[in-house]
Order: structure tokens, then sequence, then C-alpha cells
């Protein structure tokens, strides 16, 4: 089709479907794009600008401006996503805040920002200056005692009620996109399938704001996951301005690439790791023209954040660590465990998530989302407000688990007993033994691990934005805090064991557990997602050190092996696969002995295949077939006996085209003959005119013959990435694959159910 | 043909070609080889194995043992690569050392380490220890004085020449493949080329020791690009261990990837810098298993360097710096300046090292390498000695242009006037006023500068390793020192300066002249390789923070955009081109609109194609075409008439198959019938055997119509990486279009010379 205008227009018939008509070369909702297509329409848009461009001034400037659009693109999803990811922060941080009481001054300053302003200037004190009223203080005047203990319970209960409410009714009436995380939904996206209003601005403006509400009110999520589909709707919003990406859904998957790694570099301030997150986990097509335009997106998205400082501590990355001593070989194989404990966390999370999410997709529950929530709201509030770890919000926990504890930390997992004779010198404390605090915390850490594992199960996939990076991080970064706890008492109470003797000696600083808590962060959250790269790149990027990517990398490597172990498909893939959406994994290996022959339709036994012939079918005829059957295209043959075939005509295009014939042509009549070559057919004197179809006619259909085994044929579809491809034997036309059928076939292969393999 | 045993085998016939027979699947020197079949005959023997691992206890741990081979290859690659360059660094330390002196203590010392056991342990004796000697003084006893001067000037050249001549020598004598970067060919290789030997022991160990003697003299080289042709040694090596990887040229081509990820990674202690160079910059099909693995094999290298630890200061990096002060808005002018230079260097070396290696190769002056080398060398050796910036290796003239001064810093860059009333704090210095050992200094980098423009373009090419990535850098580093200390003064003198109002006040830090360094470093380096993401994330590695990223961003654009705008080439592809290998760059965008039918052969007025038919040509007919012709395989078509192609059958395996017929088939002649089909064709009763060449025919030959846009051709030769693609209209064959004819028509659209691509 790409080129049927070089061979067609010099009919002797006035042959009006040179010029485009309207709608041709869209795609309906819900199907799949044909990226060969696309690539040749952007080529031959190219190819016209860069013609016109010698002709005049003002042209060579709009192709500059063409070229240059790609990056103004970048630039703006990068200050866009930078800024939202800020103004997001910003407001989680004041809304957490409400949940416990407000500021007198201002009532739009968070804790921290109300008592900067506050006179109380010493360290400890901060935290109560007197500007900044619990709800019980501002209520019924008093700030201890059990009465106010319930005041203040109950005003975070309802606080989060109306926030959870607030957030479902949003989704319900005005984006019932903006659900979920919106990864899987984007991976599909981005293989080329069509979701209408997916990334459209209603989309982007409710899921911005009920993720706010969602973060804030306490639920086991995160907005990792949201942030990168408010980038991927930034970058849908600014593609739409320019006609070279609105107009060809190819290009328009390179800018949301892009958009990815912006999304994930704000999401966790780690730049590079947002580039590899997009190549290894999201994107299908990323040539290295996106892998360098992403990493502009990403790096402006990651200094328009900084620039914002929502932490106020001018640090890029979420959750900023430093560790004062190195890690030992020995320490390998708790990190080894922990990455076992992280792979079998993935498995038991996939599998319990996505069997609760069907019984929603079949069962009544489905119907009553907003009770849902406000139910799992009620239950998370009720639980979580008595564990500390549980009531702080879920960033802040893994920060304060990730940390070392140093001199000055104030915390209750930093309740060490000193050596009253230590100089106290601020790095380098020696191991100590543990206080009643860390002993306290570590019965309410494994009440929050419960918790935690429980609830996450059921809030991910509730029709609210929710992301999953943070609670996986949490699950993680607890059970590794504990094991690194208990690693460091044992070294410190048994230093002559074997074990320890030969790196920890008494008085040394041997154990970190807060590297512990990194390490389990990472293994969890790669059981969950099977990231691998990436997620090495990512806390990398935390931790600016080469130093602990071998314990990282240990520990990413058994989550993944021992999940894998247990079902191959990540959260995101298995949410695919719920959902039905035809992905093409380019990580699923096929390696079935079985040939084209076997998965082409028709089968045996069907139908023969609908064709259409070059110049013998008239209007009527062609309208019947398009009437009586829902392929998406039809073959063009010579004709029914040779079945030589000559062309593929998709069935939109049939549609349009003769509708715009019937209206604007004259003499095309439903006995009109439809011919496809470049000469009409010889007719009969009193026959009505014949309608000319070749411009619509795609003159260069993909072909495999009967015997192509049926991995060369799923290798053709991703790396091509075909919606249709034909069978031929000795140069005839036998049948049809199209990409529904090898999904079909692959989920028959792989021992599933093909019928769930629902769109084209 | 790779399920031709599906279906063959049932004929009453004996078809002795069911066994395999020796050398099939393999290809000739000097050519392409074909993907997809590598991928099928890998996907067949995986399924084999699979099988067979259910049979028995001992089969299910080979599999195991099969499915791990990958890891371990992995591992093996990244200790030998990191072993080799750390015993590398080492040598080059000594030996460099040696051309100027020698340690008495034990001769094997570098003077670092030979001063390392003098007692002098004050910092600034530590130079003059009394164990070293300059030959000077261990020969005439002199350290002073202008005969001393000539006598060690006399050392250095005699040195120089006797090592260049070793190492001229070696790579003549047992490697001829040693010389060069190798960069360009490993590209060519990944992409799909054979080149036999190139990867080979010999060519390891003779490119490991002279690579050696090469950096040590001094010349204007570096060992980076060299490194990675080691490491691609090593990949190749290991993976001839495993039938997995030596049996299966695209399963090699995996390890060769990652192998190159841990060439770069051990080169600079960049391991993400390295995976992404191999992804942006080397490989060619590189599946997302492939990065997971790169990425180990590049971490285990890096560490195996750290604990072999040659730089003695437990750094990974080559360069490692950290600067005490940001950078400002004002300064992206510069920045950019220097990207200008950066993208002007690149296009005018590649130019005039492509003219000069043009020259090389097509006049006598190639008949003399060694002469060359000698030459070169001494030139070299003589104009170098006296500027002490070309004097010391290159890297050491990198590193310290990078570095910052610092309150200990006493090079002659660091001769700055001080403020007597200053308190010395020992980062956070004022900009101060030039002294005198500045502007020394900065006449001699600016004649160390065009001495190495010039000796470089003059170097890179000649029959010894040499890698580019050193003087590249070297060239940037001057230039953009030479800028910082430009602007470092103007700035200081200048306060009131509108320009510099803003930013730099008196007796602040403003300007980092060792940033500049590092910027103009990465812009040339830039300029030359066209590296972008790969060149930002390296750099970012050595700096180890985010800081400077913008900076080093700014200067990467600008110098890919300018460089560009001269041709699009880098040296790797420009190299490749003036060699003549059959490379399709995954860069380039083909946008003409020729059709396939414009490419194909037989053109117009040319002879027929020559085709088999399926059952009615005899062996002698066949043995005639093939020795008329040197076409690498034939279309196999149902007959001359009806000219319906139903294969494809190489031609090295119709000579391997008709040879061993006649070996060991009873009754074959040369007026035996062939036939490739199912049953043998019914024929007259005194007719001698038929041969049955079924399982030589390749059932699914790649087809394309006519009509189709020869973009899309290039896109499905670049994704598939077919050898050749057949033409057909309606069914009927019409003609054939190899990878040769598709660079072929590119070279011609592009205006170069089509002849210029040489192999198939």
């Amino acid at each position: 089709m790409v080129n049927a205008g070089a061979m067609s227009g010099s009919g002797n018939l006035m042959d009006f479907l040179d010029e485009p008509f309207p709608d041709v070369g869209t795609y309906e909702d819900f199907h799949t794009i044909d990226w060969l297509r696309e690539k040749s329409r952007d080529t031959d848009r190219h190819r016209k600008i860069t013609s016109k461009s010698k002709e005049s001034i003002w042209e060579f400037i709009k192709s500059l401006l063409d070229a240059w659009s790609g990056w103004v693109v970048m630039l703006l999803i990068g200050l866009l996503a930078g800024t939202l990811a800020g103004v997001i922060d910003l407001a989680v941080d004041w809304m957490t805040d409400l949940k416990e009481g407000v500021c007198l001054s201002a009532f739009w300053y968070s804790h921290e920002q109300c008592c900067w302003t506050s006179n109380e200037t010493t360290f400890e004190d901060r935290d109560k200056c007197p500007l900044w009223q619990k709800w019980s203080e501002l209520l019924v005047n008093q700030s201890e005692g059990a009465s106010a203990y319930i005041l203040n319970y109950l005003m975070y209960i309802l606080w989060a009620l109306l926030f959870a409410f607030l957030a479902v009714s949003l989704v319900r009436v005005f984006a019932p996109y903006a659900c979920g995380s919106g990864i899987p939904e984007i991976k599909t996206i981005l293989s080329g399938f069509i979701i209408r209003g997916y990334l459209g601005k209603w989309t982007l403006l409710i899921k911005t704001v009920t993720l706010v509400l969602v973060v804030s009110y306490g639920l086991s999520l995160g907005k990792e996951g949201p942030l990168v589909h408010v980038a991927c709707c930034c970058g849908n919003f600014f593609s739409s301005l320019f006609s070279k990406y609105s107009k060809n859904e190819g290009k328009r998957r390179e800018v949301l690439s892009a958009a990815a790694a912006a999304g994930v570099s704000v999401a966790f301030g780690a730049p590079i790791g947002g580039v590899l997150f997009s190549l290894e986990e999201v994107s299908y097509y990323f040539p290295l023209k996106t892998l360098w335009r992403s990493f502009f997106a990403a790096l402006v998205a990651a200094f328009t954040l900084r620039s914002i400082n929502p932490f106020g501590n001018s640090r890029l990355v979420l959750f900023y660590v430093e560790y004062h001593t190195p890690w030992y070989m020995a320490e390998l194989f708790p990190f080894i465990l922990l990455g076992v404990f992280g792979g079998l966390w993935g498995t038991l999370f996939i599998r319990c998530n996505i069997a609760w999410c069907r019984r929603r997709k079949t069962t009544r529950l489905g119907k009553y989302p907003v009770l849902e929530v406000i139910v799992v709201t009620a239950i998370t509030a009720i639980i979580a407000y008595p564990n500390p770890y549980t009531r702080q919000s879920t960033s802040e926990l893994i920060s304060e688990l990730f940390n070392d504890c140093g001199a000055l930390e104030s915390s209750q997992l930093c309740d060490y007993i000193n050596d009253p004779n230590m100089t106290r010198p601020v790095d380098d404390i020696p191991d100590r033994p543990a206080g009643v605090g860390v002993y306290t915390a570590m019965w309410q850490l494994a009440l929050a691990l419960i918790f935690k594992i429980v609830v996450t199960i059921f809030t991910f996939g509730m029709k609210i934005p929710s992301g999953l990076f943070i609670p996986s991080m949490a699950v993680g970064a607890i059970a590794g805090r504990m094991v690194g706890i208990g690693v460091e008492q044992l070294a410190y109470h048994h230093h002559d064991w074997i074990i320890f003797r030969n790196w920890c000696r008494p008085g040394a600083d041997c154990v970190t557990p807060g590297l512990y808590a990194m390490v389990g962060a990472a293994a969890c959250l790669g059981g969950v997602t099977r990231m691998t790269v990436s997620l090495v790149v990512i806390m990398f990027e935390l931790t600016g050190g080469l130093e602990y990517i071998v314990p990282l990398m240990a520990a990413a490597v058994t989550s993944k092996w021992v999940a894998d172990a247990f079902g191959k498909e990540g959260i995101y893939e298995a949410h695919i696969h719920l959902n039905g959406y035809p992905f093409l994994d380019v990580k699923d290996e096929f390696t079935h002995r079985t040939l084209a022959t076997d998965v082409m339709r028709p089968r045996r036994g069907e139908p023969p295949l609908s064709v259409l012939t070059q110049d013998s079918m008239t209007v009527e005829d062609v309208e019947t077939l398009i009437k009586e059957t829902d392929y998406n295209g039809f073959p063009v043959v010579v004709s029914r006996d040779s079945e030589r075939l000559i062309g593929f005509a998709q069935r939109r295009e049939l549609i349009l085209a003769i509708k715009n014939a019937r209206q604007r042509q004259e003499g095309i009549v439903s006995n009109s003959i439809m011919y496809f070559t470049e000469e009409p057919p010889e007719l009969p004197a009193n026959s009505p005119h014949p309608l000319k179809l070749r411009r619509i006619l795609n003159l260069s259909p993909f072909t495999v013959t009967d015997h192509t085994p049926m991995e060369t044929v799923v290798d053709i579809f991703r790396k091509l990435g075909l919606r249709q491809c034909l069978v031929t034997r000795s140069g005839r036309l036998l049948g049809i694959i199209t990409k529904k059928d090898v999904l079909r076939h692959m989920a028959q292969m792989a021992n599933q159910d093909p019928e769930s393999i629902m769109f084209n």
C-alpha cells in the first residue's frame, strides 16, 4: 500500500482514491497496529519533507523543526513529568501529616514545614513545636492519655476513609483507566495495541490527583508504577501536539518508551535505571535513537525534580544511603537467603493476587469497587495505626530500614547499648549489643511484615491507582533488616564461631543491617517484577557506589531463579494475561516443533479462506463478505482457481473506500465490478462503471511457506511487528496467520486456555 | 531445512542423507551467516536436550549443565579478561618506566614500586629514591646536565624503537589479525560475518603481548579498543569449549557481545558503561538475556581487575576524579564550544585517517609496514621527549589534566599564586591567579595538542595494536584544560563582567579546569566514535556523581551533531566501509523510494536466474551449474515453466551432498536424476538410481513480492539477519536479493561506489 501511489495514477479512469480519504491509516480501538506499515508511512512523510525542504527557505525551516521536534517533545515530557512528580511528593507530604494533625500558622504546611518556622531550633524539640497540633490537642486539648489516643486513631481512620472515597469516586466517574499501576497496559500499548483514552488527558489529571490521595492515606501501595503511567500520559499529550507523532502510532510509541524512562527516573531519582527499565521491562521496539532520547528525557525529568527539591535535601534519590563498612564474602550466604525469600514472596504474591483479581473479574465482587476500596481502607487503617512501622508512610519506613545507625540516630531501631567508654566517632561505630528498643522493633517489624504481605495482595488491582514497587520493597526491607539485625547480634555475641572468626573481630563494625534491608528490598522487587539489570542499576544509583553491586546482584539473580522455577510470568505479564491482551513477549522463547500449516486458518474441515479476486467481484459481493465475516482483512488473489496471491486489503479501508466511492464517485452501484489491477478489466458494454481500489491494496503482504517452523513465524511477528501473515505453498495461497492465532497457539502449547487471548 | 526430518524418512528408498554429514551447517570464511537458520538449529538442539532430559538422571544433569553453561562461560570470560587487563596494566607500568631508568633492587619493579621499598618516606622525595636510577645515572653516573639529558633522550628513543620493532614483527609473523583496534572487525563479526582466526588463540596471545609493548613505548595510542578485542578472543576461546556455542555461530555471537562489554568494563572500570557500549556501539543482535549476561561478565571482569589492583589505589576506574564545586549555567557556553571542537576534531580525524589508510592500501606504502612503524615511532619519540606532556604516558597525562588542583598538588599545572593570608583549607580553594608554571604549561600543552592531533592520524591503522579512545580523550582533555584555565583566569581577573557577576564572586571557587578537561575528552571521544549514551555513562562511572552529567551530555550531543553534519560515519563504520565488509548498520536509515524489483537480480538484460527444478535435473546438470556460477545457493522451483518456488538449496550443502552421495551411495552417477520432493519421480525403467536431496532443501525460504519497498526489505534483512531473500510476483519466482545486493544498493543510493562492498 505504501507505494501504491508510485504505480497508480496513470490509468485512464479518474482515480479519486489517489487522494487520501479521512481516517485511512488509523486503527480501531482494541486492535493491533502494523509496525511495518507505520514505519513505511513515516518514511514517506520524511521523504516528502526532505524533498520539499529544497523548495523554499520556509520549507527548509519547517523540515528543521520537524527534525528537532523529537527533542522538543522529550524536553517537554521531562519538564512536566518532573514537575508533576515534585507536586505529588509535596502534596503527599502534606496530606499524610494531615491525618495526624494540622499546622496552626498555615493549614497547608506539612508537619516539617510547620516546625521550620518555629522557634524551637534544637534538634530534639523540633518535632514538638507548638504550631503543629495533633487532632486531639486541637479538638479536646489533650495530647497524652487514652482518650487522646483514641481520638487521634478515629481521626486517622476518618481521614483515610474520606480520602479513599474521594479517590475511588473520582476514578469511577471521570477516568476508569486511571486505576491500577498502569504498567501492564503500557507494556501492551507499547507492543502495538490501541487502547483509546488510556493515556488521555483525563486519565493524566485524575491519576495525578487520586495518586496523592491514595498514597497519603496509608494503603499498602506506592506511587512508582502510577508515575510511569502519568509520565506516559504526558508523553501522549505532547506527542499529540506534533503531527509527526500524533499521526503515526509507531512513532508515538517511541515517545512513550522515553516517557516511561522519565517516569522511573523521577520515581526513584535514577535516570540510567529508568532508561534500562524502559528497555528491559516496558518497551517493545526500542531503537538506539530512542535510547538516547529516553536518556535525555530521564535526565531532564530528574533535574526538574531536583530543582523542585521535594525532599528538602537536594538529593535526587528517594532513599539516599551511605554505608561506612564494606561487605564480606561470608555475608553472601544471608544475601542469597534473602534472594530465596524474595523469589518465594514473588511467587506467592503473583499467585494470590492473580487468583483474587480473577475472582473479582468473574464474581459479583467486581460490581462493588467503591465498597471494596472502603472496606480494605478501613481494615488497613484500623490495623495499621497501632503499629508505628505500619502507621508511618511506606517510603518513610523503607528509608528508616535502609539507614545505617549513626551516632546521631535516635530511632527505635538504633537503640543499641553503647559502651560508656566509647568516644563516639561519628562514622565508625563498632557492632554493639541490641537494646530494648531493637527487640521491641523486631516483633513490631514481624507483625508489620505479615500485615504488609497479606494486605498488599488484596490492595493491588483495586480500582484506584496503586503501585507495587514500594510495598514489595517494604516487605523485602523488613525481612532484610530483621535478618541483618540477627546476623549482627550473632556476630557480636559469637565472635569466636568459625563463620565469623575470619572477618569480624570484637570492636569492629562488621555488619550493616541497613544493607541487608536494601538487599532484601531488591530481592523482593525482583521476585515480583523479574527485573534484573534495571533493578541492580536503580539500586546502584541509590547507593552511588559499585561496592554493593555484588550483594544486590546475588540477591536479584537468586530471586529471579527461584521465582522463575515456579512460573515464568512476572506480575505485569500475569496481569496482561489475565486481561487477555494480545501481547507477544520478547522474553518468551517458543521451542515447539509446529509448523505454520498447523496454526494457519482455515483449519481442516473449516470453510475455505475468504478471499477477494483481483477483477471479478462486484461491490455487493464484497459488502456481503464484509457483513458476513469479521476478519480484519482479505487476501486478494488473481482468481479463485489459481489462488495466486497479489496483495492484501484491510477490512477497515475497504469499508471506507466503498463508502467514499458510493458517496462521491458517480456511477458506482452495487453491481459495479471492483478491481485491484492497474487497468480496468474488460467488461460488457452495458455494465456499470467499475471501481478501482488499487490504492488500498497492500502489494507487499508478508508471506511464509506452510513448512515454515512456528518458531520462525513467532520471531517474524515479534521482530517485524506484523498483524497478519499469509501462508503459501509453491506460490499458492493456503491460509492466514494473525497475531491472535500465534498467541493462541503459544498459549495452547504452554497448556493454557487459548481462549484467554481476547483481542486481535 | 530445519524440519526436513519431520517429513522425510518415510520414503521407500534408503535416504542416507537423513543422517547429517560432516561440515553441514558451517560457513565459508568471509561469508555471512544466516541468523534465522542458526536460531532454528539452536532450538532444535534445545528441544532434543529437553526431551532427552526426561529419560535418565544423567541426561537431566547434562541438560542442567547445558542450561548453566552460558553463565559459566560469562564467569570465565570475566575472570580471564580481568586478569589479562590487570597483567597488561602492570606490565605497561613497568615497561613505560624502563624507558627512563631501572630499579637497582629488582629490575622488574616499576619506578613507583621501586621507591615504595625505599626509606625516603616524605611525599616530595619519594620520586627521587636512590634505588631508582635513570639511564644516565646508571651508565655515566650523571643525573643532571646536557649530556645526561641527551643520553636519557637517546635511551628513550632506543627503547621505543626496540619495542616497536618487536611489536610489529610479532604481529607480522604470528598473528596478522592482531593489529589495529579490532572494533570495526568485531562489529562486522557480530553482525554475522565469518573471519576465521580473527578471534583465535594466537591473536589473543600476540595482541596481549604486543599491546604491552606498543602502549609502553609512548606512541599516540591506547589500550582500550584492543582490550575489547582481547576480551572477545577470550569469549571465543571459552565458547569453543561448549558445543552449545562452538557449533552455533549465532549463539557464539551472543557470548562475544557479552565479552565486548567485559572488555570495556576493564578498560575503563565502568561495567554499566561497558554493557551499554556493547549494546550501542558493537552488538547487532542483543536479546535481553544477553544484556543480563553481559552485565554479569562485565561485573566479574571489573572485580577481578580490582582484586589485582594494578593502579595500587583500589579504585576500579582509570581516571578517578573528585571535584569540589558545582558547575554553573553560564559554563554551558564553553562546554558547548568544547563539543563543537570535539565534533570538528572527529570529522578531521576520520577524514584524514581514512584518506591515509586508503593511500596505505592502494599504494606501495602498504608494503613496508615494519618500516612505517619504525619511522612513526622514531618521529614520535624524537618529538615527544622534550615536552613533558607528551613524554609521559597518555593515560597519566589525561589523569593529570582531569585533576582538580588541591592544596597538596605539586604539578606544574597547579602552580597558582597563593594568597599568603590564606589558611589553606584542603578542599575549598578559591580561584587564584595563575603562576609561571601554569603559563609554561599552557604553551607546552598547545604544542602537545598539535603534536597529538597530527601523530594520531598517522598512528591509527598501522600494523600494530592501536586503540583510539585514549588519544582522542587526550586531545579533548588538553583542549578542555586550556579552555578551563582560560575561563578561570578570565573569571578571576574580571569578576565584574556581566557574564561572571552572577555566579562568581571574588574569593569563591567558581571554575574547575579539570572538569573542562573531562568535558573536552568526552566531546572528542564522541566526535570520533559517535557514542552517546555509553559515553556519558562511562564518564558518569568515572566521576561517580550525577552532578556533571549535564555538562557531559551537552558536550557529547553537540559533538555528535557537529560531526554528523559533516558525515554520518563514525571511525569504526568508516574503517568497516574501507575494508568492504558487508555490514548492515542498524543506525543507517534507508529512506529512498526504490522497490525490491529495482534491486533484485537478474536485472533487465541479464541472463535468467539460475534455478534448480524439483525433479528433472541430473547430477551432472547441477554440477555444471555449480561450476559455472558462484552463487551461494539456488532456488528450487516446480518446473522451469511454472516458476513456482518450493525451496532454496545452499551451494555449499549441494556440493557436500553430491560428493557424499557419489562416495557412499551406490548407483549414483552423473545421469542420476536429483529430486527434492518426498517421493521419487516416475522414471523410465533403465534409468539410474535417483538422488534424494530433500534434507538439504530449505522449505521455508524467505520471500517478498516485487512491489515491496526497499526500506521494508532492508528492515527485514536487518532484523531477521537474512543472507538472501527471494522475490516473487503473484506466486512466480522473479529473482533474488542478497545481503550484498542490499548493501550495494544502499551505497549507490548514498552516492558511494557500490563496488566497495566486497564480501557476500
